[in-house]
């Protein structure tokens, strides 16, 4: 069976998940390509701190000598950086490569150009992963709306930023101490300029309005504002009227050219924002057609990331083979998953069943346990009501037996 | 310059939204397919109710003299019931055409076969409307998600039926009040048992599992229960504790085949359906790389549901030409869009000209007006925070000066 040869640029977070899915997901991509997909080389920076997870695997800190590679079909870039990204990947197309980067910062200075070489060179480009992570906002704009005229997008596209509004809400935890959260939890960097500032934000606003409204915002003109000033103060004001702070960046287009703000707006619950928290990311997209759509997930992480980069690899290879149909989906493992109930009717503590947590009881007459559908079933009681939960219940606040 | 021929069956909600969209798109069309696009045909079944919207076009209650019709390229289905709506849509592949269909009840039982003839016939079968109206949810998993294996599919699919919901708990009407307006506000029919007793959703939880599994679940054993049992007292109740009631379709695999239940279910904050109120859709899909991404838009309407299969014609055509680019999104004419404002610190109800309005004065020192952002930079002050407001501001409660 012949193979699709792969060099990952970098061995970090994103690296690392690239590779890591490829071996899990072997046999679906065999099945999807009809070939096999391996990762031939790795480029590091520190070569020193690294060993190759497979012997057959180039492991270097010299570009060119992956790019002579006899036979290399699609480079993954996984680093950081306007340079020396940029050039990698101009010389991975002019060698006849398909290329996909998760390269926000590089992507944002430099996506013009390495599309219009895509298009010299007949090979194909995806970047999904330089923006909301596994959300698939690049793929939607770039094949599902192309009637449609994009008039405005909108989108909390840094998960830092957007954990520590979370927190300073949640908590009424000042900023320094929301950013040192966010610090330890691997969210936030040392130096957090790009995130708290919005300049990341901003990257994927620009990679954004290429896409939307084929046309980049005029960079001096753009407004871009940090979250550094909000107060607790503030936040604990307009919480109470039903306002939350967002780190929101807009893309519109007007006649002096495409307006781009990154700021932290207001939001309410009618707005598809107000519930997105933590790392979540979100884009809505209003179509002249069809209105107002919304897309919210994973911002960024490790398999978020490495779904966006290996669904590129599908995008670009659609063209070599016959349609995909997707009945060859793999079994699932089954399990008898464990979710909340509430109960309600005539129903005592006592009519539960001893093993299954109570984790509310909202009234006298409606309890909510932690159960699965079998042990659901197991519970016989008359004139009682059963509505499934969705959602996360916090059972440390409100535990009534655990 | 050569033509795309289409067959519209229906002319009511639906088959006019796509009439419209293709004439004020003609342009637009006209830059991606590099052809005209022409409704030659349109079939209704009153055909004294009727009349032609252009002289060329035939109207006619008689599918045959459409399939008869020399030139014919796509057939756009916008009729209701499992039939003749099947029978039409077979004998139009059998000719050659390709199909695009809204018809979820005729899709639910016949997409496999539909989808089978396609194949055989070398024609393509667009289905994008039948779920979820505007939100691209079909071809997001059709196009976008291969190498995923998707383990569960959420979704509200009934406008109707969120709707009433809706009412329920934000007026705490009973069931009957709510549905009586839903169908003063034509979301509902007549006969209203296909959205709350949950056929509708259920059909398309049939269609959602067919693409995600590639399996149909188990007709007989699928839970399919309405929310007419639901009372506004358990609303109001569970409303207290932060919960809501929504209709969820929800699809996952198992060992004994697809698992699919449509029933009400309660919803709190932390789950992304929390915030999908009156007519809205929304759609939850776990992948096993990505995690769960969720999208949200309008699940019905002339419109949205017109863009679904305005961009099917684009999925058909994609094999026919060449890589389509974003660049030729046409100019949007500039609006001072007015938006909602917080102004807070030094600032009273006289430091506000008199042609803005105040809709809410959240504190002494924080104020909520509407304006455009030229009305806005026109207020000279000092000290002032300001943050635009996101979402819709009910100002009937709260106004302070229109
Ligand atoms: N993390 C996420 O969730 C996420 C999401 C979307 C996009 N991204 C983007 O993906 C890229 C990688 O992010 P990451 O989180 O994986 O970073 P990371 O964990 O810091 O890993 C970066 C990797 O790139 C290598 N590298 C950096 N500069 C290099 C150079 N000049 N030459 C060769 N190798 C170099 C590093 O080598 P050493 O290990 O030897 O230092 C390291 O293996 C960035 O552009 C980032 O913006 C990340
Ligand atoms: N409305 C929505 O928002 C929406 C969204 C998604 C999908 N859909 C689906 O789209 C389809 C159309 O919905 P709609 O809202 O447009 O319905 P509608 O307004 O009632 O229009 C139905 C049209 O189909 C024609 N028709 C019905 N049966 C026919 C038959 N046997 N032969 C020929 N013509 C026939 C009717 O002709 P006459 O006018 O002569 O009676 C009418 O023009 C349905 O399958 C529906 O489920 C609707």
């Amino acid at each position: 069976m012949s193979a699709i040869h792969i060099a990952l640029l970098g061995y970090g977070t994103v690296g690392k998940g690239v590779y890591k899915t490829i071996q899990t997901h072997q046999e679906k991509l065999k099945n999807i390509f009809r070939k096999d997909v391996k990762v031939v080389a790795i480029l590091v920076k520190n070569i020193e701190k690294h060993h190759a997870p497979d012997p057959d695997i180039l492991l270097t800190d010299d570009f060119n000598k992956i790019v002579k590679l006899e036979k290399l079909d699609v480079v993954i870039d996984a680093i950081f950086g306007k340079n020396p990204s940029f050039t990698y990947l101009q010389q991975a197309m002019n060698k006849g490569c398909h290329v996909i980067t998760a390269n926000k910062e590089m992507f944002a200075y430099h996506g013009t150009q390495l599309k219009q070489l895509a298009k010299e060179q007949g090979v194909t480009l995806g970047f999904e992963a330089t923006v909301a992570g596994g959300i698939p906002i690049i793929q939607t704009l770039r094949q599902l709306l192309h009637v449609n005229t994009i008039q405005k997008v909108q989108g909390i596209l840094n998960g830092t930023s957007n954990f520590i509004l979370t927190k300073m809400r949640e908590e009424l935890y000042p900023f320094e101490t929301a950013l040192k959260l966010a610090q330890e939890k691997g969210y936030a960097e040392a130096d957090p300029t790009n995130d708290v500032e919005g300049y990341d934000a901003f990257y994927k606003a620009v990679i954004l309005s290429e896409l939307a409204f084929g046309e980049i915002p005029n960079w001096e003109d753009s407004i871009r504002q940090g979250i550094q000033s909000i107060t607790p103060e503030q936040i604990e004001l307009f919480s109470a009227f039903g306002y939350r702070f967002k780190h929101v960046a807009s893309m519109e287009k007007t006649a002096k050219g495409i307006l781009c703000t990154v700021k932290p707006v207001l939001v309410n619950e009618t707005h598809p924002f107000y519930q997105i928290e933590g790392v979540q990311n979100a884009v809505s997209i209003d179509g002249d057609i069809v209105g107002n759509i919304s897309l919210q997930g994973p911002g960024a992480g490790m398999f978020p990331t490495a779904s966006a980069i290996i669904e590129d690899l599908v995008y670009i290879n659609k063209h070599s083979f016959s349609p995909i149909f997707l009945d060859e989906q793999n079994e699932l493992s089954v399990k008898a998953f464990k979710t909340y109930w509430a109960i309600g009717g005539d129903v005592a503590v006592e009519n539960i069943p001893s093993h299954i947590p109570i984790i509310n009881r909202i009234n006298p007459n409606f309890l909510i346990v932690e159960a699965s559908w079998e042990e659901i079933c197991s519970i016989q009681l008359p004139n009682v009501y059963l509505y499934q939960v969705l959602g996360r219940v916090l059972p440390e606040k409100t535990l009534v037996r655990s």
